[in-house]
C-alpha cells in the first residue's frame, strides 16, 4: 500500500468537535440549544440503529434531539400531520425521517411536506435546486462529507478532473454539483457508461457510489488520484458473518492512488457528523444569524 | 462540409404546429386557452425585439398573451407586487420576466418569488431541483431546445460521451441535467478545466454554451460527432455591420462532425417554440389534465 488512508473517523471527531463549539456560541448568542427531530416508522433494525447513532451524536454536540417513533401501520396522512407540527415546533431546527418508508407511504410526498429550511438531509427539491444554482442550500450529508474530506486532501478543486460514479439524488447527483461548484470538471459516470475504466482512469478525484463490492478496480485508477469510496456493501465469509467493502477494491487501488478512504471508517462516520453541521447551520439561517464559520 | 446541417428553423416550426394543435385540444377540453404574461422592465432594445418576438408567438400559437411594460423606475416592491398578481391570476399560466432586470432590483427575488407552476423559464430553484431530481418540472427552453435537435439526431443518447462546455443556471447546468436523465454521460466543462481541446475530443455530442466567438476549433471535434452551438455572438466585420457567429467555428467543426447547428438558425429558433411548449404544459398541469403527448 502506497496510498494516505483518509481517516474519516478523525475527521468526523475533529468537525463534531468545531460542531460542539458552534453549538455553545449558539446556545450563547439565541438562548436555546438546536433542536433536531427524527421519525422513525416501523422497527427495520438497521434504520434502527442508525437513528440511535443519530440521537446519540446529537445529544453529544449539546443539541436537542426529538425522537418520534411510529409504528409501520401509520397512515400517510398521519406521517405528514406530524411532519407539519414539526414544520411549526420552533424549538425543532432540523428534521430527519428515516428512510425507507414503508411501501404504503409515499417517501417523495414526505420529503416534499418538510420545510425546506428544516430539510437537514437536503432531500427537498427546493434544496437541490438552491444547491444546482449555487444559492445558500440545506446539502446532503454524504456528498458534503466526501467534498469535506477532498477539501482536506487536496485544498483546492479547481481544474481537477473529477469522476463520479453513480448518479442517486441522495449521493451522486449532490456530490457532482458540489464538486462543480468547486471548478472542477465534473463527469458524471452510471451503468449505462460505456467503458467506465477508461473513463476512470482519467479522473484525479474519483467518487464511487454505485453499491457494488469491490466494483472499481485498481488498474482503473490514475496513480496519484484521490479515492472517496460511498459503497457500504456486505459480502459473504466463510465464517457466515460476511464482512463490510466498499465499491472500491481498496488493496489494488491503494497501490496507485495517492489517497483512498477506507470501509468502514472513511465516508461513513463523516455522514452523521455533517448531519449535525447541518442541524447547527439550519439553527443560524432560522435564527436570522450568519453561518458559523469554519464548518 | 461534410456535416449534416440542423435546421433549427424547421425544427422550430414543427414544434410550433405541434404546440398549436395541442392549444387547440386544451382549448376544446378546458374551455380556455392557455395565457402567457410577459413583463418587460425598461426600454433595452434587444429585451424589447426578445418579448415581441414571444408575444407573437404566442398569439400566433392560439393562446393568450398578457404584455406588462414597466418603466425601470419601477421599485422592485411594485415589481415583486405584479408577479404576485399574475400568481394569483387563474388566466395566467406562464410568467416570465425578461431579464435582464435594472441593478436596483434583485433578479433572484423576482425569480423567486414567480409561483413555480407558472415559471415557463424554468429558473425557480424548485425546478432547477424538481429537473436535478427527476420530478415533473419546468425547464428552461433554450437546453430542452438542444435536447430536441439531439433527440431527433440519435433518437437514443444512451450511453453517449457527452460534454456541455458552460455551467450557467440557464444553459449549461439544466443542459447536463437533462442528458443525464438520456443516460448520457455527461462531463461539464468550463473555464477552469485543463487541456479542453483534449475533454472535448472525447465527446460524442458536444453542447457549446459559453459566450465565447468561435472558441470551439474543428480540431477538437471528434469525427462523426453531433454538436450544438448555443454560443450567438457579434464580431465586427469591415463594413460596419457586424455578424453572428456561434462558440464553435463552424466551417472547421463542419469538416469533422456528423451533424452540426449553424448560428443563426439554429438553436435560437427552437428556445421561443420550447416557451410556447412550456406554457401549453404549464397550462395542462394547472388544469389537472395529463401532459400533452408529443411536445
Amino acid at each position: 500500500m502506497t496510498a494516505r488512508r483518509i481517516d474519516g473517523k478523525a475527521a468526523a471527531a475533529a468537525l463534531r468537535e468545531r460542531v460542539a463549539a458552534g453549538v455553545a456560541a449558539f446556545r450563547a448568542k439565541a438562548g436555546r440549544a438546536p433542536g433536531l427531530a427524527t421519525v422513525l416508522v416501523g422497527e427495520d433494525p438497521a434504520s434502527a440503529v442508525y437513528i440511535r447513532s443519530k440521537n446519540r451524536a446529537t445529544a453529544e454536540a449539546g443539541m436537542e434531539s426529538f425522537h418520534h417513533q411510529l409504528p409501520d401501520t401509520i397512515s400517510e396522512a398521519e406521517l405528514l400531520d406530524l411532519v407539519g407540527r414539526l414544520n411549526a415546533d420552533p424549538a425543532v431546527d432540523g428534521i430527519l425521517v428515516q428512510l425507507p418508508l414503508p411501501g404504503h407511504i409515499d417517501a417523495s410526498r414526505v420529503i416534499e411536506t418538510i420545510e425546506p429550511s428544516k430539510d437537514v438531509d437536503g432531500f427537498h427539491a427546493m434544496n437541490a435546486g438552491r444547491l444546482a444554482t449555487g444559492l445558500p442550500a440545506m446539502v446532503p450529508c454524504t456528498p458534503l462529507g466526501c467534498l469535506q474530506m477532498l477539501k482536506d486532501e487536496l485544498g483546492s478543486l479547481s481544474g481537477a478532473n473529477a469522476v463520479v460514479i453513480g448518479r442517486s439524488n441522495i449521493v451522486g447527483k449532490p456530490m457532482a454539483q458540489l464538486l462543480l461548484g468547486e471548478s472542477a470538471t465534473v463527469t458524471i459516470a452510471h451503468s449505462r457508461t460505456r467503458d467506465l475504466p477508461d473513463v476512470v482512469r482519467r479522473a484525479d478525484v474519483v467518487v464511487a457510489a454505485v453499491g457494488r463490492p469491490e466494483m472499481v478496480r485498481g488498474d482503473w485508477i490514475k496513480p496519484g488520484a484521490i479515492v472517496i469510496d460511498v459503497g457500504i456493501n456486505r459480502v459473504p465469509t466463510d465464517d457466515g458473518k460476511g464482512r463490510l467493502v466498499g465499491d472500491v477494491a481498496f488493496d489494488e487501488a491503494a497501490e496507485v492512488a495517492a489517497a483512498i478512504t477506507p470501509v468502514p471508517g472513511g465516508v461513513g462516520p463523516m455522514t452523521i457528523a455533517m448531519l449535525m453541521r447541518n442541524t447547527l447551520v439550519a439553527a443560524h439561517r432560522r435564527a436570522g444569524l450568519n453561518d458559523p464559520e469554519g464548518l
